[in-house]
Order: structure tokens, then C-alpha cells, then sequence
């Protein structure tokens, strides 16, 4: 396929179902890639997005990513892959890992299409995952629980209660915002929904120092939690094995690290365990898929398995990644970053596994909602 | 002062004194920032510009970063950059750190010519260094020597030649773009025109592979080098490491990492040697001025001395700024990056020491090109 026009906005993102609190200014991109290629008479359209969570990629996916992918001629996703990280340096890895990652949702979209395929199945194909595909129901939990502005416990406890009506039998919540004697509470409503052990996670955003991030392990250990995230800084290895150390059940990390050669120093220095622990890279984030493939290539190299991956995203590009490349579960942001987050429309948890959508492409179009934002491209 | 305009441009670098050379398709930005201060009849206006060897960054100062310093109200450049980092998240120090930079350099233009003083010395005063301004002279080399596409041995030695004429006695020159053999004989032709031990440096360019960086080693261990630089991989401490452990001359690291965060893994993984290695941090790169002074904090904490600083970028702001810290030296590009590298104009080099010139600000009115192109946003 060759891609003859590419556009893009930025929009604004919001982590409550209820977009009207103030949600830090979060943005991301929307893109709409048009091919030559032509499906029931009409060209073929990709459609990616950027990010849950951080900001918008207009100026880099427009200035420097889009010209070279519309320059690069005939491609397929690894070979614009290439065309647009041509010239690029090593190191600093932010924001342009962001803006590949984009385009290269949206390339995978239309090659899906192109083939007339549900990405998980292309992928499956091209990647050779040999297992069938009648086993593309993924584990999957439901992502939420930022600390609301007012009425946080009220709330909460709603919040929950409709994960639990989608199906879900898992969930994960933010920590870190409020001290650690109101966060306890806090998961105690979790808990109280999603009773039983690993079946609530709890995400600290990167936000402790080296004594928050101690003390908090020494609170969380007897809660038999699914996992402790993104304690501290992603990049202080120190504090995060020295939690490793006194914290024997799973943390999870890498949701704020870009690269191979970052997962490799998080393997080398960061302490974690390879019978437990959990592997949060987001394949959008990463420089998408073709980046996700060396962060998995290098850990499997140092003797982690597939099933420690578990994707940040939450949406239903990182859902056909997990289940083509058999990873260990995946995000669902059923009620935030609306309309990106959750299943497609009518889909529902099924023992707590999720499926991708059965229709070519990633299946935004089952997704009323994203369907009618992207054609506004 | 309060910003109350600022206007960005991206525009084409060469690393080559003779531009039509290819280069890489480099890019960097320029930006204007217009003040409520008025000196002399006329609004206060503080230039910057984003990068010498990466891309520019209109996208992220456009949509991120200039409406949140024009939303800042009464600033001075330290609560400016509070204000620009205001919901950035942890994690990511790519791209966006040019950015925060780039505007970062023109605040402290503005703000040294409000305080009609060059900015060495406004810097001397706000960060306490006590040494008499005219020790405000630091030892600096001249940086260049990439490989010509043809008839690269000529080319190099003009310019070696050309860099003796300014009056520079220390030179660094780029290797690994060829075969170790032929920049061997490069270094001999820097050798030449720069004799003598600890004159000549050698910059890989995050190039070498593991294999490829311990031959480098070995082969350039007897030259007697002024320092290697930028190995491997900038996140492969393990390789930086290695090398160290059979390298005893100097080598040097840190263009490419751009957070404190990276610069304590740098320390505690990489192997260098505190007694005689070198630390490249570019202050541009590194979120400014304020991101950089992290960064010393943290490894002068970890024991390092400011002697080992040099910091990357061989413009007139990081000669301001290696006068004011008392860092080890600073690079020069006389002949590279222009109309940004370089001396003011008509000032020299003596017994291997560059000056800041005597402006108020960071002197760019003393580079006729240079302004003329500021002049132009």
C-alpha cells in the first residue's frame, strides 16, 4: 500500500466517565491514514490514536513523521516502520516514540483492512502464532479509579460497582494522589467490590520518593494486591528494587519507559522478578508494534515470558497485540479516556477475558462513539 | 517580566561549513520572546534556539509549551520553567526536553538583558559563584570533523587546518561513520594539525555496536586521546562499562541522555572513572538551564566535580554557562551548525580559552548572521 494523505488533530482527553472534572489537560492525537489501496470501491483509511494518559503528537507526527511516510512510497507496516525512524538518533526516548506509535496503529488498521482481517488474525499470520484463533479471548482488567475531586469515596464506589456490572472480575486503581492512610480506604473499596486475592491492582504513577514508595510496600504487602505499579520514578531502579526486596508479592512496571535498551536497564538494575512480576510497556508509546517486538525479543533473551506482558493502553489496539502475540492480559479503560477506552460496542467480559472485535481492521468501527470522532478527520 | 509574544521558526542546519553538503536533513527551531520590559524604548526581546544535531521542536514549543509560558504571568526564568513543566509526567526525556530548552535559553536572554548584564554574570550572582568575572575565560575546543562524502582526507585537513587559524589547540572530530581503519587515518590527520597528547578527541556518535566499541578501544588506547566519546548506545551501560574496564584514557558520555534521572544511571551503571572521565550534558537538551543544574547536584552528590563537566552544544549559551558553574571547559562549532556555533564575531581564541562577550544577554547581537536571522522571526 502506498499512503496518500495523512491528517491529524489534537483533542482533548479526559480520565472520568464524567468529562466535565478537571483532568490535568490531557490531549492526544487522532490520525486518519488514506492508501491507494481500494476496498468496496472506496480507498482504504487507517485510524490511530495516541495516547491514555499523556499529550498530543501534532507538531512531531506533522513536521517530521507524516512527510516521511507520505515520501516512503510502497510500504507495509515494518517497512514504513523503518521510512519514518529513518535519521532518527539514539536515545530520548519521549514523545517521538509517542508519534510513531500513532501512525503506526493507523498503518496496522488499514493493512488489516487491506486483508480483509481482524488485526489479531493478521498479526497471527505474520508473526506466526501458531495457536488458533478461536483463543483470541485475552485476560483482561478494567482500569480506573483516579482520586475524584469531590466525594472521592461516593464515587469509587459507583465507579467499581459498574465495572462490575460490565463483567469485569479484575480492576486497578490510581494511588498517590491522596496520602497512603486515605488510599488504604480507598482500595478497601476496591476490595470490597472485587473481593479475593490478586484480583485489585493498585497504580501509583510513578509518584512516590524513595520513603513513600518503602512505606506504601510495607502497606500493601498483607492485601495480597494483582500488582504495586509505577512506584517511583521509572527510571530510579534503586528505589524500585529496594521495593522488590521487602515486597514478595507481584510489582509491575515499564508503562513510562519507551525503549529496549530501558527495558533492558529495568531487567539489569530495577529488581524485578521473573516468576512474577508484570512487564507494563504500552506498544503505542513504544515506537508502536515494531518497537513492542524488540522490548519483548530483548526480555525474552534474558528469560521472561510472554506472559508477564500485560500492555498499558486499555484500548482495543493493545487487545489485538495481547492476543496475537499471546501476551499475559491486557488493559480495558471501560470509563475512561472516553470514546478510545473499553471493548466495541454490545462486546462483554466472558470470565474475565476479553475479545477482539470480528471485523477487519482493529474494529473502530464497532465503536460508535471513536467511529464518528475518526470521521471527523 | 511577563512573556507576551513568542514567535518560533524551524529551519534547515548543515553540519558542513559549506552547507550544500548533505547533512541529514537536520532541523532546528529559532524563537523570539517579547517582554513587558522595555529598556532603552523598546520591548526586551530574548532569543534561543533549540539544537545542534537533532530536530526541531515547533510542534511541542507551539501546542505544549508557549501557551503555558504565555499563561504564566510575572516570571522570572526559574519560575518560568515551573510553570512550562507544570502536569508534564515522569519518564520520557525525549523531545520534549529541546523544547522546554529552547524557550528556557531565550528567558535567560531576556532576563540578562533586563539585568543589562551578560548573562555569565547575572548567572554569577544568582548562583553564587564567587570567582572575579574576569576569570570568566574557559578552556574550549573546537568540534567538527565529520566525515566528507568525497574527498574527505582534503576536506578534513582544511579544516583542521582552519580551526589551528582560529587559534583553537584542542579539536574533536566524529568517527564510526567509517570503517575503524579509515577513521584510524583520520585521527592521524587531526594528529597532525593538533599534536601532542590530550589534544585530539574522538566522537563515535552512539555508533559502535559491543564488538565494535572494544575494538575501538584498542586500537585508539595508544593515541593518547583527549577523550572518547559517545560510544555505544547511550543507554548501553554495560558496553560504556566494558570499555572503561580496558580504556584508561578518558572517555566521555552524556549527549544523549537528557535527565537526572539518566545521568545517576549513567554513574552508578557506566563505569566511569570520576578522576579523569567527562560528562557532555547538553544544558539545551536537559530542560534548560534548571534541568541541567539538577543534574550537577546529582552526581557533585555522587562525588563528581564540576571540572568533569563540558557541556555539548558549542554556542554561545553554554560558554555563558560553563563561565558562571566554573565547569571543566566547553565545546566550540567555529565551522559546523552555523550561523549558531562559534565565538562572537571578531573574538578569538587565546592560549586555548573562549569569552563570552561583554553584552548584555547571551551576545547573539554579536554575531551579525546570527541576528539577522533572529531578526527575521
Amino acid at each position: 500500500m502506498r499512503v496518500i494523505d495523512i491528517r491529524e488533530r489534537s483533542i482533548d482527553l479526559s480520565r472520568y466517565r464524567d468529562p466535565s472534572i478537571p483532568s490535568g489537560g490531557l490531549t492526544t492525537s487522532i490520525v486518519a491514514l488514506t492508501t491507494d489501496a481500494v476496498r468496496n470501491g472506496r480507498p482504504v483509511i487507517g485510524y490511530g490514536f495516541a495516547s491514555m494518559g499523556r499529550f498530543a503528537q501534532s507538531g512531531l507526527i506533522r513536521e517530521r513523521f507524516a512527510p516521511r511516510l507520505l515520501a516512503a512510497g510502497d510500504v507495509d507496516p515494518i517497512t514504513a516502520w523503518t521510512a519514518m525512524m529513518k535519521g532518527e538518533k539514539p536515545g530520548g526516548h519521549g514523545e517521538r516514540c509517542v508519534a510513531v506509535g500513532t501512525l503506526d496503529m493507523a498503518l496496522w488498521d488499514a493493512a488489516a483492512k487491506i486483508a480483509d482481517l481482524p488485526l489479531h488474525r493478521l498479526l497471527r499470520q505474520r508473526l506466526g502464532n501458531e495457536s488458533p484463533a478461536d483463543d483470541a479471548a485475552v485476560p483482561a482488567y478494567a482500569s480506573g479509579g483516579y482520586l475524584y475531586p469531590s466525594d472521592d469515596p461516593g464515587h469509587l464506589r459507583d465507579e467499581m460497582q459498574a465495572l462490575r456490572d460490565q463483567g469485569y472480575d479484575k480492576v486497578k486503581i490510581k494511588i498517590g494522589a491522596a496520602p497512603l492512610a486515605e488510599d488504604l480506604k480507598r482500595i478497601e473499596i476496591a476490595l470490597k467490590a472485587f473481593p479475593g486475592p490478586h484480583r485489585v491492582a493498585v497504580d501509583a504513577m510513578n509518584s512516590y520518593d524513595a520513603r513513600q514508595s518503602l512505606d506504601a510496600a510495607k502497606a500493601l504487602a498483607p492485601l495480597k494486591l494483582m500488582w504495586f505499579e509505577d512506584i517511583c520514578d521509572p527510571l530510579d531502579f534503586d528505589v524500585q528494587s529496594r521495593v522488590a526486596e521487602i515486597y514478595d508479592e507481584p510489582v509491575a512496571a515499564g508503562e513510562a519507559l519507551f525503549s529496549a535498551a530501558e527495558a533492558v536497564l529495568l531487567d539489569r538494575h530495577g529488581g524485578l522478578r521473573r516468576d512474577r512480576d508484570i512487564l507494563l510497556f504500552d506498544p503505542v508509546h513504544c515506537y508502536g508494534l515494531p518497537g513492542y517486538l524488540t522490548i519483548i525479543e530483548a526480555l525474552e533473551a534474558r528469560g521472561w515470558s510472554r506472559r508477564s506482558f500485560w500492555p498499558h493502553g486499555g484500548h482495543l489496539f493493545s487487545l489485538h497485540l495481547a492476543s496475537a502475540l499471546g501476551l499475559g492480559g491486557v488493559e480495558m479503560n471501560p470509563l475512561s479516556f472516553a470514546p478510545f477506552g473499553g471493548l466495541a460496542d454490545g462486546a462483554a467480559i466472558t470470565e474475565g477475558h476479553a475479545m477482539p472485535p470480528d471485523a477487519p481492521g482493529i474494529g473502530f468501527e464497532r465503536k460508535t462513539h471513536l467511529a464518528a470522532l475518526f470521521a471527523t478527520l
